[in-house]
């Protein structure tokens, strides 16, 4: 096993593309520019083995989820990535060639969203665990958040859901068994969704001046839907039949099954967002979909074909 | 146990202190503005129970000295805090009252030094870790880094060293019996120099100008001293009878030990630094030590009295 030095310097220090970056990886911290008219978006993110991942998985899928899902909430802000901080905590046993397989990914992921690694700390700990930070650039002011979201505006989804709540089991079942391109084509896309979260930033990017309000749904649609409507004081109403459910979830696990992993399945990391109906043609174009509309709360925070779902409300809890 | 949601607004939900905080906890991300004139300088810093603290010591000191651990890396840079996100993975069975408790030591801490908790993310995990990235400002170009170190420079330490290493061993074998203000006045300032570790960011800002390179020691004064010399391609030679053994680490274990605790230990949080003879009588007059000089490398980074160390390079080793 390398020491903690070696490994920084073999597995992650990589050149840097984003000209803001004054100082990475290396010193006793990284040093940032913001540009002037820009505000700095932030977020950390921890994945834990065998809560958040299989930890049997292969490293490079486990390290290019962990990034993606971190990167989902630059999204959800309409950020442009900048740079991220990794805290990685790993088990003794840890062999150089699993580190190598993460590093591959991690750096895969970093190259494909424009998002540079500039620090990070490595740990020895008896549970592997994966902590990110991850930083955007946003017009200042500009940011969508979640308390925006006005009464008569419509409700959106930027693709289709329940895709890797429909694939969990069969990943939890056999977490190496996940091949791109297989010929089993509905699992296979399923999987992907799963270990390849596309985090929405380029969509992101183009709600800014669209969007009164957005975030990305990781716990579960009808979950995360209720902090939009606490933050902005108001009930999100959805419309079943609108909702675009996964085809594939469809295919493999039937219609109903497939609604449920929609409504209450994690992992998903589109993005939910409320505009004013003003701009529905521009969302169309974007390929959204539109899922219903937000009302003046008398009672529920959340309502699906205006009935209740309280009893629906049951994506991921960690305590 | 309160949910994930009622748990950040139960425990780490409290009013801001900084200007330049547009969004804190609460939305997907965190908002911040960096004024024209300044970088942002960042770390992140991760703490595993019974690696990095005994995890049945007190919650309250165990929240204080992870985010005092943390924000030294901004005193290292000459940075004034602003923002830290914490992220934190609990075991199942944690109780409300020990995180309460925790809640309570990071936010005097974060007061103490004026640095706003501006996000986070709470998981559940097998083992209790602890990671916190802050930030913080600096006049643009002119933070301090480990590479600017040069020949015929002296070097410097902020304080005495030793003392966190000299209380480690009473601290493991009764990590609750900490009090402040104990009677037995050297063990209870030995114990305070570990669990209350001082940032040194008041020195730490007022270095710009007049450091020409600097670190915290976390890991060990010879063993950090190496990060130093191999960033700046120089060698580091330190002057036994001028480093400051701390006093009370030579009361409770002798002076053999105590040098050893001072040169080897971690834990001490002082910053290591070097500068230009012509600025001597400035930093006499900060209180620094003046402990050796830079020179060019032969064949050691670190030398002590001009002979090798490399023996003695025993800081810790995660892997």
């Amino acid at each position: 096993m390398l020491t903690e030095f070696e490994l920084i310097k073999h597995c992650f220090n990589w050149p840097q593309n984003n000209h803001s970056i004054v100082c990475a990886v290396g010193d006793d911290a990284s040093i940032v520019e913001v540009p002037s008219g820009y505000q700095l978006v932030q977020s950390i993110d921890t994945q834990v083995a065998d809560i958040h991942f299989p930890a049997t998985a292969p490293a490079q899928l486990i390290a290019q989820r962990a990034l993606r899902c971190a990167i989902s909430d630059l999204a959800a802000m309409g950020a442009k990535p900048q740079a991220f901080h990794l805290a990685l905590s790993l088990p003794k046993n840890t062999s150089q060639t699993w580190l190598e397989s993460f590093s591959a990914g991690l750096r895969a992921c970093a190259n494909e969203y424009s998002i540079d690694l500039i620090g990070g700390d490595t740990t020895s700990s008896p549970t592997l665990v994966i902590t990110i930070q991850v930083q955007g650039l946003v017009p200042s002011g500009k940011a969508l958040t979640r308390s925006n979201a006005n009464v008569g505006d419509h409700l959106w989804l930027s693709d289709e859901i329940g895709k890797s709540a429909a694939a969990l089991e069969s990943i939890l079942a056999n977490p190496k068994a996940f091949v791109e391109n297989r010929p089993d084509v509905s699992d296979s896309e399923l999987a992907a969704a799963y270990y390849y979260p596309q985090a929405q930033i380029d969509l992101g990017q183009k709600l800014i001046g669209l969007a009164s309000s957005a975030m990305d749904i990781s716990d579960g649609l009808l979950q995360d839907a209720s902090h939009i409507a606490k933050a902005s004081g108001v009930c999100l109403n959805f419309t079943t039949a609108d909702i675009p459910i996964s085809q594939s979830a469809i295919a493999l696990h039937g219609t109903d099954a497939a609604l449920e992993f929609a409504l209450c399945g994690g992992d998903d990391y589109q993005l939910l967002f409320s505009a004013p109906r003003g701009v529905q043609d521009a969302l169309n174009a974007l390929g959204c979909h539109c899922v219903g509309q937000v009302e003046k709360r008398s009672s529920d925070w959340v309502l699906l074909d205006g009935q209740p779902v309280t009893n629906k409300i049951t994506g991921y809890q960690h305590f």
